[in-house]
């Protein structure tokens, strides 16, 4: 049997504490690495605790063998130096990317593989000088990633076809589900289409439409029941007898002209994130958000193992 | 005890049929007229079919006794004429709208309240010249309603508080969710919100980012697992510790940016429609629809059951 793959996970927030459970999972052996002193022993105590309800929920065969595939690494240089494959998820500033990615260039070997978790920025921005940079690329995940598959992998003008492949492969044997991006585009695609339709959603809003928790009311009540197992287009395609086509033949006007009029541009302001804020908290205090993180949590599980019948029963020759 | 609420279902397409279900399951009497000769019978024959799925998946008790409440009309006179609530479902075109609108404010009681279920015209658009039109509104479902709560209320300039609060109480009483917009706005909230995500999608897939296979992707293996039980601006108040006003200190300039960039408007052409189409139709073949459509039924049904266990787990003091 070959050797585990060894990752370095690089900052010790949500999502590096996440990527850690999501390759001890998948087998690989992790080392953890975060700059604040430490703030990666810390980070293993709360893995334990998501790894248990991970183990209850039946989405690991065992919490202990899991845990003792990761490890908190005293320096980043300990951290990466054996790794076959380094992610990055330190803070949303592209000047920190650019200088953490410029000393992991220097301290690994050209064969490891440099992704970073950022959601938006394009790694062409912040690669330019890695050393083989040709082997950094974007893995961006959704918070939180040991619950939620997908993984939008996108590589920079310079990223190798070899490199991309290896990460993706990576991505595929721990379980994720990586799409891959063909061009490079700010916010990649998750958060293009989330934050478009929450730029119209600040738009209803604050010119007075309706109330945060309609728009809330309209995803869980109402969009999200198909989206949840059938994507936007798949649910055009399945809405018409003729399919996509015969779909938009008939509401192609329609959705032309909601196009035009939406308003993702909107001028949003401190006082409209004020009064959402104020809504969202009457029913979820900010004092019970760690626990209602864990519903949250819990209630994504549950999706999972519907999921898990749906495809099982796809599998069975007698279903459609 | 006080009679059965009666509802004429003026349209026996799609949308009419799961309104019939909708309102017999809730107990109305329901009289079902379609202007097509013969179209009404054909129609209680796919009803019956969804009852007997419905009950199957324990969301009805008995298909038989709701099937009872359920006759067919032989003219729009005889539909309408003692009813307490009609529900039109006819095709989607203002035109067309204004002259059954008309018909129905000389044939029915002035207490009688007239809903439209278009997708999107403003009830303003088609309503003006109605006989009582202070009884006119618009009560937008989801395909298909008999599984689907959400139901948006979108009054006219000229829609009275009372007509209003009688189709508000209606559909709660028959068990859907209504939201009431505030402000006549074409596309309602569920289509504007739906539609702006649609046409930055287009735009990606046109411009090359990604395949359609990606977008659908995106939704049911990422953003839609969040939103299936928790609206966007939900989501967003428990992505930081401070909540939605946190979130937005982090990340309001990436909503921003990402918002500024999105091409709700973009020129989408026949040849991208075809080309999204063959993708869809390489997985889903355009005989298979009928097959698929009863598939994303039964998972609507189990997505539904499920979140029935997480509300009741809710309503457990032990858990949050």
């Amino acid at each position: 049997m070959s050797r585990a793959t060894r990752v370095a996970c690089v900052g010790a927030g949500n999502v590096g504490r996440a990527w850690s459970l999501v390759f001890a999972r998948g087998g690989c052996e992790v080392l953890l690495y975060d700059s604040a002193p430490g703030a990666a022993e810390r980070a293993l105590e709360l893995i334990a605790a998501s790894a248990s309800d991970l183990e209850q929920a039946n989405l690991v065969d065992s919490a202990t063998e899991l845990l003792q595939r990761i490890r908190p690494a005293s320096s980043l240089a300990e951290a990466v130096a054996k790794a076959d494959h380094v992610q990055e998820s330190v803070r949303e500033d592209v000047a920190i990317k650019r200088e953490v990615f410029g000393t992991l260039g220097e301290i690994t070997p050209a064969i490891t593989t440099l992704a970073s978790s950022t959601s938006a920025l394009p790694a062409t921005d912040f690669s330019a000088d890695v050393k083989h940079r040709e082997r950094c690329l974007v893995a961006h995940p959704v918070n939180p990633p040991s619950l939620i598959p997908l993984v939008e992998l996108c590589p920079s003008r310079w990223t190798s076809p070899e490199a991309l492949d290896r990460v993706r492969e990576l991505m595929l044997r721990v379980g994720q589900r990586p799409i891959v991006l063909k061009k490079e585009v700010p916010g990649f695609i998750l958060n293009r289409l989330q934050y478009t339709l929450v730029a119209e959603a600040l738009h209803l809003v604050g010119e007075g439409y309706c109330d945060a928790e309609d728009i809330d009311a309209v995803l869980t009540e109402g969009l999200a029941l198909r989206w949840a197992h059938l994507g936007p287009f798949a649910v055009a395609h399945l809405n018409a007898t003729e399919g996509f086509r015969g779909f938009v033949d008939q509401l192609g006007e329609m959705m032309r002209t909601v196009g035009r009029e939406a308003r993702p541009d909107y001028d949003w302001d401190n006082a409209l994130i004020d009064r959402i804020h104020e809504q969202m908290a009457s029913s979820m205090p900010v004092s019970d958000i760690p626990a209602k993180q864990l519903q949250r949590d819990r209630r994504i599980m549950s999706l999972l193992s519907l999921r898990e019948e749906w495809h099982e029963d796809s599998r069975d020759p007698d279903n459609v």
